[in-house]
């Protein structure tokens, strides 16, 4: 590992600049790690940019197996991490260590698929309308069109995924693979992980021969506003909280260059209870809930937080099951003292709010979150109250009875954009449950039928994403193959020589990739 | 026609709930026309957005063959048309004849080539992840995504385009083949023509049993703010000046929900002559460019308006030559009093700018618009200087000599984002020119060599779009069939039965469309 710790990664160097220094401290005992970092003055704030920004018309051009092969690279560095790291990931967020390695895989594997995207070619958008000289009363000219990356991208690494949506995350990992090259904004809650992350793809960029601003990383609280509303960022890319994500898209709407963000902020992640399924099997359904409830202590932005259902026996039923699996539940150790108290102060203000009543807690432990299940009046939601929609991140979750089928739909409305709809139903009701899933799929980026929203599977198919507040654009995916279209812009090319045109869209098809051709998909190469 | 002129098209019926009446003016006499126009009340834009927000839920669930008869079913109503209809345009505009004809043909060719495209299938994005119970360490969910209409959009006409980018024009078709309804704010410019074809479309929405609120359209001034700003709103189309896009952006900002914005703004399109050309051709080259100078009085957003050159013998001749040829150029009305007043002050301000001369004008006729031809240093362009980045929208344009290559390239750095860039050059000294292009690609949204950038072809590949200012967001196109990603985003559905999902994702592939399943592109059905 590097002698200097603690300093920015500015265009494939270390710099400390500053004289502010900054701690990371043990997810344990809130006692401060043994590394400093050293903030990023504005000026290396610049000079971060500035570096991507020239790394851009370089990396961009490279060919799609060349960025390939050091998104691979740095997946194979990763891997090589070896049990010390995953040792200081576990002090800085207390996370388990089978979660740790668990995570620290998907991240490689993460890379890995969108290295496999780039061989693929589906993401240049290829499209070709051949010209027609004979055409009246205009003759038709020959236009190509393709993608490129939209240039540097400000990334905000995750609290609570320290390497997923972290330094070698998905946003880096999406961004790299659009070519665009990445300034990284390292996550004050396990700066010691970062620098370690950033190293590894330092490593693989240098022994694949990327222009040395490729990536870039910068440490320090405040520097975010310099970062966003830099002239050569493009792109934003965001894991975070609500109000975390609306102050970047507010720093972003000041700029004088508008420039789309992707803010993944807050998701209740509701669960729809059919009267059925909670009659047959309500307590495993019980049983299933509380564990995806208390999950890596509940610090999943897929983490249930409501669950709701039409009043009825077999409910009140469901109720108290899950009270008992609740209360059964185990304190444990969250992300850092800041998420903790978060945790804390979200739940006494759910505990005071008038129309909610607890309704079992689990075991609790100085230090500690405690599991919560509580019941809140439908009302709430009908009215729109703004602290049920509000996420409150850890292990709890809120109970709410409709009256009716009714009610429950009028509740559903009510609630604002989700990053996963639930429902949990038998076969013979579904059917009747249509209406339900129509209004759902324009509440949430992902709907699920019998299954729960925690885990989030990284593949082609995958949205990650969802109306606001789940997200800052609907457009996006944070997770799987499509984020990669959040940096990418259409460029064409009118009447060009073969020879001058990008490999996508020459005649010769030398990538081998599907193309759109004169309206129609093909492999096939053009003879003219 | 209709008997209620000037009233507010709202749910499939005409209201004028307001107090405040304006008029249409004739572009050539500047003398009001006979009907007037209720300007909408905050009420009256409210229920137009309300009413197509319920529509939404319907219209986003028709099948794309629905839909598609529903444009195909504009365009015929387009098409029928007739010569009084043409007049009216002509009377608000002053466009020549045949170019309403024209622009009225590509309107209703526009909306076709939709049709054809929900037919394709593509934009859905089908993509398929299939399940494998087995997997280790967890079992594979089944996960499938489709694309679907983002909500209802808010679209602005352009002045310069009554038809092909206004009420039906590219954004109108683009949402509604995407399954968004749309709220239409009329242009100032062409009220009675929009009046009309908002007739057409309503007929055609009836005739097709479309939901009332699939198309509302609001006239008068100041009624933006409460469009764009409506939370029922979730997306943007614009075309207009960088000014009017900027405060578009700005009250977009101010919503507490964001919304994507595509506002196509400003482009000055360089042309690029490398000395091979213009010293073989230079004089059929001055022809070609003054007539892409003043085609339709100098009034698209491709109008050529920056030519640029190193310095040379040719160089000096061809400048001659274009002075020439403009000089010889005819005025021409322009599209109303106050395009032509910008565009007279836009002189004004060129030919006493330091730094910038006169080369030649064409003739000048008392309440038209006189071609212009300027020649400005490049240290203007190095300096980054605000006016000659600034779009003067009419029939001038500013040559810029470089002093050698060097310089030619920083001017081109220096330079804003593009709706088009064009390199007019020899096939034997193009290669040389590949870092050239290379810039231009991050520069524009349409790279041309050996072309003219005013002629916007209307298709698959066209990009009609740009880095800003050329627009507030590079990643759409406001022409050709790749619009319609503007207005969708992905929904995956996780674990869903086969006969609850969407017919672009079933099994039995019943629209016969190319999906991606596994990570391979094919139109096959599924044996689970």
């Amino acid at each position: 590992m590097s002698k200097e710790h603690g300093k920015n990664f500015i265009n494939g160097s270390r710099s400390s600049d500053g004289n502010t220094v900054i701690n990371s401290y043990s997810a344990f005992s809130g006692e401060p790690l043994n590394t400093t970092f050293f903030q990023a003055t504005q000026a290396e704030v610049e000079a971060a940019c500035a570096s991507a920004n020239e790394a851009f018309f370089e990396f961009c051009n490279f060919s799609s197996s060349k960025r390939a092969k050091f998104l691979n690279c740095i997946a194979d560095e990763l891997d090589a991490l070896g049990d010390d790291f995953v040792e200081i990931v576990h002090q800085e967020t207390a996370l388990p260590y089978p979660r740790i390695n668990g995570e620290k895989s998907r991240t490689s594997n993460q890379l890995r698929l969108f290295a496999e995207l780039l061989s693929r070619g589906d993401f240049y958008g290829a499209r070709i309308d051949t010209g027609d000289p004979s055409r009246q009363p205009a003759p038709k000219v020959d236009i190509r069109q393709y993608q490129i990356g939209i240039g540097p991208v400000a990334v905000f690494g995750a609290s609570n995924f320290p390497l997923a949506f972290s330094t070698a995350g998905g946003d880096t990992a999406a961004a790299l693979a659009a070519g665009c090259p990445v300034v990284f904004k390292a996550h004050s809650g396990h700066m010691k992980t970062a620098e370690i992350v950033a190293e590894a793809i330092i490593n693989a960029a240098q022994k694949t021969d990327m222009p040395s601003g490729v990536f870039n990383m910068i440490f320090g609280s405040g520097v975010g506003k310099a970062l966003v509303q830099n002239p050569h960022i493009k792109a934003v890319g965001f894991t975070g909280s609500l109000s975390g994500g609306n102050a970047i898209c507010k720093m972003a709407s000041e700029r004088a260059e508008p420039i789309p963000v992707f803010a993944e902020m807050s998701s209740i992640n509701p669960v729809i209870l059919n009267e059925g399924a909670i009659k047959n099997r309500g307590k495993l359904i019980a049983k299933e809930l509380a564990d995806s409830v208390v999950l890596g202590t509940g610090q999943f932005c897929t983490n249930p937080g409501l669950v709701i259902a039409i009043k009825s026996e077999s409910f009140s039923s469901f109720i108290d099951d899950l009270s008992t699996e609740i209360s059964n539940k185990a304190s444990s150790v969250m992300l850092n003292k800041g998420t903790l108290s978060s945790y804390v102060s979200g739940i006494e203000t759910l505990e005071k709010y008038h129309g909610i009543e607890v309704l079992s807690r689990g075991q609790s432990h100085e230090g500690q979150a405690t599991p919560y299940l509580f019941k809140a009046s439908s009302k709430l939601l009908l009215d729109s109250d703004e602290l049920l929609q509000e996420e409150v991140f850890g292990p709890a979750t809120v109970l709410i009875e409709a009256q009716d089928r009714n009610e429950l739909i009028k509740c559903l409305s009510a609630m604002r954009g989700q990053l996963t709809a639930t429902l949990i139903s038998e076969e013979d009701e579904m059917a009747a449950s249509s209406d339900i899933l129509s209004l759902l799929q324009h509440k949430a980026g992902r709907v699920l039928i019998n299954g729960y929203p925690t885990g989030v599977e990284v593949c082609d198919s995958m949205v990650h994403g969802g109306p606001y507040p789940a997200t800052s654009d609907s457009r996006g995916t944070s997770v799987g193959t499509l984020a990669i279209e959040r940096f990418l812009r259409p460029v064409c090319f009118q009447n060009y020589p073969d020879h001058l045109l990008p490999d996508a869209i020459k005649n010769s098809n030398p990538l081998r990739i599907n193309r759109l051709i004169n309206g129609s998909f093909t492999k096939d190469s053009i003879n003219l």
